[in-house]
């Protein structure tokens, strides 16, 4: 077959690929990262890069303009190398740290009374053997087994990791070495090695939560039950995909599951070389891990194919993962810790949800209550402790700044909060690192388009009032478009607005999930109204305006002391889980235990999202509280009738 | 640190490296391999490489001559490199197949009536799902638990490997999968997952047997329990270490071990595919592996180091290994299939020898028996199936024609078998590949040996007669020597012949064997001479002549119906192992039951040795057949006191 010679600039690299390739495959042949935030589908534009000389055929250019083909732009996914070619790949917008919880600042609580001698299935004990000799020569796992069953330990399973240290240590440890063992409940199994060591063992864990977004990590001191040193950072996998589907898709591709289990191994390495840096703790000392997270996470952590979680019936690999070591997944800490994936529900209620329904209290609680983690997806439980229904929506990424004009994500130069005058429908916002707005993020939309609904600039269709006599409001490129700052303001002289087909996207987005929520009450027969407790898990909860929330019907209108913000319940749940077995325990039996709606095979949640797709919503007597925000301000009700989405 | 630039000729590159690096650390970096068979100890002067300029310093130059020197010869291993370099590698002798034992030319026996549902823990079976649904839509692995419940199964391990497959494995079945399970004898202990297909599985195995120099593998159809191929190849590690303890040495370097692990599994994977070409069974499929091998050839295989083997008190890393995986070992082959290494005894006694005296039947006699495994390594067994001792004799790898002047390993080339005139003193030889000799190898020393003691050229003691008027016989370099073959005969040019020094080498290396015979029989009482059977196992057993040997006193001298070639017993016992858990149980048996002797903490084994030195021992009574000899040629017997070696 033909190869051709593609050059990439400014780094000066060169590598010969087949006709046929694509330039991110010839990219990653180079060992250059091409950021392809829809998993290489040609539908976020992102990954685009200047063909500067030869030949190239475009499959795609649904995001480029004729004046982006004419300056020779063309999606790195879908152009096809046809000869030799010199390319320029622009510099890729670096992700800023800005939302990632650093929770040094704030003091963990140790989440109940901590024995390990209750609650752990580990054992740290130091074994005394006697100094081989001629005449008492048996090999050193033999001594060691025997000095493990005088202390009552007949059955000790030993990873390959530890034999290959085995000689080592015990003659460092001069035939009296330390040794940390996984005692698991279940009698008549054997025990786990997971440490052997010269010296006292100062047995410490590792809590991981995988998030789409973010990774978080505790390390945990398994004495005290303390959180020594926790941390948190982007996965490094959304270069390839901003959402589960994206990433889902960019893992089919040839070498995508590789290279994006390698990204969050990679970034795990990150975490783990900051926490060694904080603590003074290696990561060779580690003998436990427990990773919560969505499905897909999983799947993609452990290098399983998650292809089937994408399409009908939506059939994961596995939500019980059977426990590994970290030396079988090649992850940089004591290859003989043993790694626990928490237990999922199914393909879109994950580990993550698992876990936040243990570290909610909801699992605890008499009262009903409404679990909610909104992340790029949307994953809810509606329930007591006595029984619970879930469900998932596919909100999309739009609340993360995904697939609006100018959103972003909740990074330094994002707009995050904003006022409009109902005088001037003049705006006052707020801007994340009080520098020049570049864009909009999640909370900063939410924000807007309850402001602009209540001053009565969008109708409860979404349709913007062009006749209102300010300047703000206009016929733009993409249709009618409210202009939040004007370019003299922005960052870039460019001016930014939300326009008629973001605020649709964003009604898409909160109509499916308050559609959730209509199902999961109506499938068990209670109102909404009634729900006692509304627990919002994940980061978007953190920092989203939940009266704004409510105007816009993104949540229900309940009174606002059932509303409590957890911040990050699934890494929560995956600490509560390190720490003890009965929380590991209740979480497999919540796993077992919820009742899985599948809404695309609901026939009541078209009508039920259909019905969301208002401001706030169809039936205005679900929202109390913005009916009389609109008597107060004296403002029409046009009728939900009126303007069709 | 101050670097260097050392280029390599011909092969024309060049690498950085520090002040003081040894010449084999840059040829590594350059990605050149440098044979080193002594480990890189400086002791085998195979590793010389010319400089041809810049400054290096030779820590020793015990194996160049002046003349060397002059030639600007160094030892890679011994030579440190203090400025830029220009070297000149020279050619390598390839290490040429001709006593790599291939056996398809000849067909092996099934060993015992097999019946796979006797013998085998290994189950194959279709197991019955039913495709997902909306409504019923558990994960892939909670399925496939439930099929196997179903099916008698309800606990099933599954590694990683597997669970990575499973998905795409499932969907390709139809959700009517055949899966192998290995199902352990001990009740509650759960079944392992070998092997998930969408096809019907036809069970196979592979039995292999890691010797020092050589690595065999039988590809085992289990259902027939018949050897569908087989196949050998020397060791790759060879180039690093003609015996065990070089590769010991050279494990301990940096990057040694995980070096020599590299490359016997380059070895597996050269016999992996020649099994599939032959076979066309690929080695996907491949269930289970049993692995023969010296303890230290195990230790290697597994990546364990095997440093304490080398110091007193020589005690090995393990003895019973642990059930590994394929993909845990990295092994090319289907990476669930489970990987069980043969249980060895001590570590100079490995699991070579317990399959070995299995596989014998040296388990199953009630006959006196000595069974010995003579290669680089002299082990050696003397028992009924009641009792057995053991002990291991370092005998050095003379036999395998190193650290003899003009020795070679039995390749094309080498002078076989020898017979010398007793009227002339004229030698008539064999070579190996009927072309001119190169040199003299195992079983040609032996020859020669015996035939220049029968026919007075050398004494009891090894001192050559120099007056017998023979040119043949004559002063050399290296003192007194008997030319074989002239240089105009040889493939060199150069004289063949053996030396003074070779002499007394030989005499170390087969007194250090006889006396390991004389402790085995004296420990347990018994007389060498009421040796009812005497069972030679490996590759060194097939080629010599038992009349020669027994001659010099490698062997005791019994009637020759008592001696049996049993060839490869090791790679017989792991086939054994691999058909049968009985077998492989009796195997473990074996190994607990077998006393070991260390021989180096036994304190009349120096004077056994001591008089095993002469030819061919002190105690003429102890040989009757060569006593007779003399009094038939009528040959003077000088007095074993007369000259010390």
């Amino acid at each position: 077959m033909a190869t051709h010679r593609v050059t990439f600039l400014p780094q000066d690299v060169a590598v010969e690929v087949p006709t046929g390739a694509l330039i991110v495959e010839a990219a990653r042949e180079a060992g250059l990262s091409v950021h392809q935030p829809c998993g290489g589908q040609g539908r976020c534009g992102r990954c685009a890069v200047i063909l500067k000389e030869g030949q190239a055929r475009r499959r795609s250019t649904v995001r480029l303009s004729a004046d982006d083909l004419q300056a020779g732009l063309a999606l790195a996914c879908q152009t096809v190398v046809e000869g030799d070619l010199v390319i320029t790949v622009p510099e890729q917008a670096e992700i800023q740290r800005r939302l990632v919880t650093e929770h040094t600042a704030r003091k963990i609580e140790v989440p109940f009374p901590y024995d390990p001698s209750v609650h752990q299935t580990l054992r740290t004990l130091q074994v005394l053997l006697l100094e081989p000799t001629i005449q008492d020569s048996v090999d050193d796992l033999t001594r060691l087994r025997r000095g493990l069953a005088a202390r009552g330990y007949p059955q000790v399973e030993v990873p390959l990791s530890a034999l290959r240290r085995l000689g080592d240590s015990l003659r460092r440890a001069e035939w009296t070495p330390w040794v940390a063992l996984d005692v698991p409940e279940e009698t008549g199994s054997p025990a786990r090695l997971t440490l052997l060591s010269d010296e006292p063992i100062r047995p410490v864990g590792l809590a991981v939560d995988i998030g789409t977004t973010t990774v978080t990590a505790y390390l945990v001191d398994l004495e005290s039950g303390e959180v020594v040193a926790s941390t948190a950072e982007y996965n490094g996998q959304i270069a390839f995909g901003e959402d589960v589907i994206s990433r889902i898709i960019y893992a089919a591709k040839n070498h995508g599951l590789d290279e994006l289990a390698g990204r969050v191994r990679q970034t795990l390495t990150t975490l783990l070389d900051r926490l060694q840096k904080r603590s003074g703790i290696s990561p060779d000392s580690i003998l436990k891990v427990t990773v919560a997270g969505n499905t897909t996470m999983i799947h993609l952590f452990l290098g399983l194919p998650p292809g089937p979680i994408r399409v009908a019936p939506y059939i994961p690999t596995a939500n019980e993962i059977p426990i590994y070591t970290a030396g079988e997944l090649d992850l940089p800490l004591n290859p003989s810790a043993t790694v626990d994936c928490l237990h999922g529900v199914a393909s879109y209620v994950g580990a993550d949800i698992t876990a936040g329904v243990l570290s909610s209290g909801l699992a605890d609680t008499e009262a009903l209550t409404l679990f909610i983690d909104v992340g790029t997806n949307g994953e809810m439980v509606l329930g007591t402790r006595d029984w619970m229904v879930t469900c998932a929506c596919s909100a999309g990424p739009a609340f993360e700044g995904a697939g609006v004009v100018d959103g972003m994500r909740a990074t330094e130069g994002a707009i995050e909060e904003v006022w409009v005058s109902s005088e001037t429908l003049e705006p006052t916002y707020r801007v994340i690192g009080d520098v020049a707005p570049s864009g909009i993020c999640g909370s900063g939309l939410i924000s807007l388009l309850a402001e602009l609904f209540v001053t009565g600039v969008l109708d409860r269709g979404g349709n913007f009032k062009l006749d209102l006599g300010t300047p703000r409001v206009r016929l733009g490129d993409h249709g009618p478009e409210y202009v939040v700052a004007w370019g003299s303001q922005a960052a870039d002289g460019q001016d930014i607005a939300l326009t008629k087909v973001d605020v649709d996207n964003l009604l898409r987005a909160k109509a499916a999930i308050y559609a959730g929520f209509t199902i999961l009450a109506s499938s068990v027969g209670v109102n909404l109204a009634d729900v006692q407790q509304l627990l919002i898990g994940g980061s978007f909860g953190k920092y989203i305006n939940v009266e704004k929330a409510v105007q816009i019907g993104l949540l229900p209108d309940l009174p606002w002391d059932r509303f409590h913000f957890l911040g990050n319940t699934s890494v929560l749940g995956s600490y509560m889980a390190l720490l003890s077995r009965e929380s590991r325990r209740r979480i497999a039996e919540i796993s077992r235990g919820m009742t899985y709606i599948e809404l695309s095979a609901d026939n009541s949640f078209y009508d039920a999202f259909t019905a969301a797709l208002f401001l706030p919503h169809t039936e205005i007597a679900r929202f109390p509280s913005v009916a009389e925000i609109w008597e107060r301000e004296g403002k029409a009700q046009p009728s939900a009738q009126a303007s069709e989405a």
